[in-house]
């Protein structure tokens, strides 16, 4: 059974490996030729996420082209919001947008039956994982309950919604903290009804947690991620999972202690020590710079060893810092693969 | 004597005082009615920054208003690009604008003297001073090497120009870290120069140091500090730095043991026990959101007190995470600096 355990799950049972598993944040989409043709047929943005077999095929189609040792769901993180009735859209060449916030207590109603309404994305989990080999894991995901209400507060992403979202936080404490609970539940609705589908794993991203104040990060961040871990268990499901606070600082390790998630993915500015502080606690994922994958050269090769060298002495996924920007030379992924696939110094 | 030492330097000495002193980053500025008569009267930005009776006026203006315990002297962080021969300009209701980067051996030959030609700043502190009772102190300030760098090599600030500079670091290593070296002796020059006029603690604004690799951060943040610190120093200067890496997170430890500063500026995501850590080495200065200071009502009362406990069994500055808004009520700037004055908790 062990030479079919995928190299990813092994990592984070903390099996020693001879080299740690990759995958890379938005490996599937903008980045592939295949994937921008394959949406210009499409149409809309949404009719791709929804649909099971193009879902599954642009999961598929970056593990075609490099050894990943993980396929991500090809999916957006507000597809939660407009579950729970928030209407959703994308302006070309800007991010999702979103319509007025529903009233809290239809989404009350609502967010237990998250999974159940975003179903197609389990039939797209169980296309992509038959189409997977057995040692490479299908992760599944979903947005972050505070990362979701920044976007639903103001209608889109961006630095001015993190500023209007950390507000309200303030002026109306009570109505943030209940649409964030709505969330977790929402979240840990969709993420058990991915792993039944069969994800092997299962990443919440917080994108949006840059510059908290301790106390909002600690209501806002940590504990709907602890609940969403419990509500996980709680429904008997064995996949880990991985937590991404973006731009947490120094309040990741608070984040690791507190969460409860099996691995804490690094954003690009955490410290080699900092890392492996936390290995003793939980496996971590990161932390390369999408912008020096994209500069590629020898300062890249020196980077990628360096993480190598410094984190493979624990349970380590190597990742990015932050998901692949659409313009990264393909040549650069490869090579980065090539270079962690064939490295045996841990 | 000791009854007239400024309370911001018996902080940063050790002292223990029965309440931590305050002032706000940007309390001179836009927020003040008086300002902005002032400024409308003056013509353009730059006729202000380097009139002294002007700049000194405007310097004072928060300190006729509120106990703020430390003036801190109004000017702008481009004036030393501007110095090593960079065109500045301001779009109106956008930053500064910088032209063409000047040639690397020229701006050499200037770093040196840049004291020497903004001079103008040492008489608006000599002003300053003389227009200041005893017990509060006149703060120097100089935007640091990195953060001047990333407005210099793309022409203007922001989110677009960090990814432009932090890429240009990774392919044209050699020239960012020359140019950053240079920009550490021309801070220092500047530095040294607001000291011997009168400058009582120097802070550097590092704005743009948010999500930094390690690597990058040690050898463009860290060491160009380093080196500031050490010849002002070497100048003979006693006046503490204050060191402001915002943005820096975990990071933030280190540089507070390397970079030799006396007292790190904490931004708002800064935790409460990191605080505690930093106080064994340096004083530390922070970090109320300036979010919540808009806001206002029970949260700021709430979250002004829980700083204050947390962090006065230490050396302590009162201050924000990052600078006053411009919109911000005056009404709530006065209730946080009257909470604070008043408070005897210590």
């Amino acid at each position: 059974m062990n030479a079919i355990r995928p190299r990813l799950l092994r990592a984070i049972d903390r099996e020693p490996l001879d080299r740690p598993p990759i995958w890379f944040m938005r490996q599937a989409g903008r980045c592939l030729p295949e994937y921008r043709e394959l949406r210009a047929k499409a149409g809309g943005f949404l009719n791709l996420v929804f649909d099971p077999k193009l879902a599954s095929e642009v999961t598929l189609q970056p593990m075609r082209r490099f050894a990943y040792d993980a396929a991500v769901i090809f999916s957006d993180i507000p597809v939660v919001p407009q579950a729970l009735g928030q209407q959703l859209w994308y302006e070309e060449g800007e991010g999702p947008r979103l319509g007025p916030l529903p009233d809290l207590d239809a989404m009350a109603v609502l967010a237990p039956k998250v999974g159940e309404i975003l179903g197609s994305v389990g039939e797209t989990i169980r296309l992509a994982r038959a189409g997977l080999e057995p040692e490479r894991a299908v992760i599944g995901f979903a947005g972050a309950p505070w990362t979701l209400a920044t976007y639903m507060l103001q209608g889109r992403g961006g630095d001015a919604a993190r500023a209007v979202a950390r507000t309200r936080a303030f002026t109306e404490r009570a109505m943030v903290e209940r649409l964030v609970d709505i969330l977790a539940e929402a979240t840990a609705s969709y993420l058990i009804m991915q792993a039944r589908a069969g994800a092997q794993a299962l990443q919440i991203f917080e994108s949006w947690a840059e510059l908290m104040p301790e106390d909002l990060f600690e209501r806002l961040v940590i504990q709907p991620h602890a609940r969403i871990v419990a509500a996980v268990k709680a429904a008997g499901v064995t996949a880990p999972v991985i937590g991404f606070p973006r731009g947490s600082g120094a309040l990741v390790e608070r984040y690791a202690l507190e969460s409860g998630v099996q691995v804490v993915g690094l954003d690009v500015q955490a410290p080699a020590a900092l890392g492996r502080k936390l290995q003793q606690t939980v496996a971590i994922q990161g932390a390369l710079d999408p912008l020096l994958l994209r500069a590629g050269g020898s300062e890249l090769t020196r980077r990628v060893d360096g993480l190598l060298r410094q984190w493979s002495g624990g349970p380590y996924i190597f990742n990015l810092g932050h998901g692949v920007l659409p313009d990264t030379p393909l040549e650069h992924i490869e090579a980065v693969v090539s270079q962690v696939t064939g490295w045996r110094g841990a």
